[in-house]
């Protein structure tokens, strides 16, 4: 029975996840729906990458959080449009909210919109948002397993981070077996590694998510 | 609608959720329901912990994994008896699947039975296993804002564990901004700082955990 109601939501959540993707195909907005644990740097991330795109694309993000606005105060300096969803013990975005929340930027004048999901490493990416691509965000500190553990999203993704690569002296994270198991989920995946806080690999990333506007 | 779906799966899974207390409680069985974000170190926690109280108490572990029974065969080496829960890609455990592999234990024989609850810091604080207690556990370096950010599971846990105190140094953690937010959330909830990797803080947790089987 839960199952059955699962679907229930996902088909209502599919429906309305079509017309966002339609919409932001006409509108020519690549949006990038980036999903993680708890703690595994998508904020961060988004700093970085907002600091360094936003003279090159004209960008939007748009916050999911069961509550609060700290990740989105974290983002006010770059003064560009930003939208909190609050899912007040929800576990994920959903293509409703996001459907609703469209109409608070200006469309016509956007190239990319980031969506920083729940932090969740199982739910949001069972849930269609009306997104280009999902975009995996993972820490070493999280051990090197999670591609194996949780596979839904590994699969799913168009690009996998792996971040906190500052952090690995310290933790027992296997980087050959980390990407042996994810490439047996995703065998050509791109793979980012990085650090957010030092700055790591930032330059290569930069590049492949400013050729993702392109397409 | 959605609201309305979870209430009536929360309704049912309460009803096994009591069936599951009134039976563990008549047979003696304390049940830790152990809950954090994917790589907080939930496993880590149980090989200390089951390699310390092994001796002192009968024990048992349920291990709740979307796929793979990687964790169990860590816990293998204690020879203590373990199911494992695949969920196959649901984010939480449940009442049913509780109750289900109950009969796999010895409960006349058994004085404490662990949970590793599905990596997830929110679906499973929402579902009620009929557990004697939650407990939560998060690592410095998923950063200090979680309390604020996560409410559901610290305002219910019995006992906090602060993991990976071993990575303080490298990361931007606060202990006094974790605590205060914490401190709001449930003011007088137990809080162990440890590195179950290094060995920091374990003997008064250890003490901690072996009290709770008397109550």
């Amino acid at each position: 029975m839960e199952i059955k109601i699962m679907k229930n939501i996902l088909d209502r959540n599919q429906n309305r996840a079509d017309e966002v993707r339609a919409l932001l195909k006409d509108k020519n907005v690549v949006m990038v729906n980036i999903i993680s644990s708890p703690g595994a740097g998508k904020t961060t991330l988004l700093e970085r990458t907002c600091g360094e795109l936003k003279e090159k694309l004209r960008l939007g993000v748009i916050e999911g959080d069961i509550t609060t606005d700290r990740d989105a105060q974290r983002l006010k300096k770059y003064n560009i449009p930003i939208v909190v969803i609050n899912t007040e013990g929800g576990c994920h975005l959903d293509s409703h909210s996001i459907s609703k929340v469209l109409g608070s930027f200006d469309l016509d004048n956007l190239d990319m919109l980031f969506v920083e999901n729940v932090g969740n490493l199982i739910c949001p990416s069972q849930f269609d948002l009306g997104e280009t691509f999902k975009l995996a965000v993972i820490s070493t500190t999280e051990g090197d397993d999670k591609p194996a553990k949780y596979p839904m999203l590994f699969r799913e993704a168009r690009a996998v981070i792996l971040n906190k690569i500052d952090l690995l002296p310290y933790t027992n994270f296997s980087f050959e077996s980390f990407r042996r198991d994810l490439r047996k989920i995703n065998p050509s995946v791109p793979l980012f590694s990085l650090s957010c806080t030092r700055g790591d690999g930032l330059d290569e990333w930069f590049e492949w998510i400013i050729d993702q506007s392109h397409k």
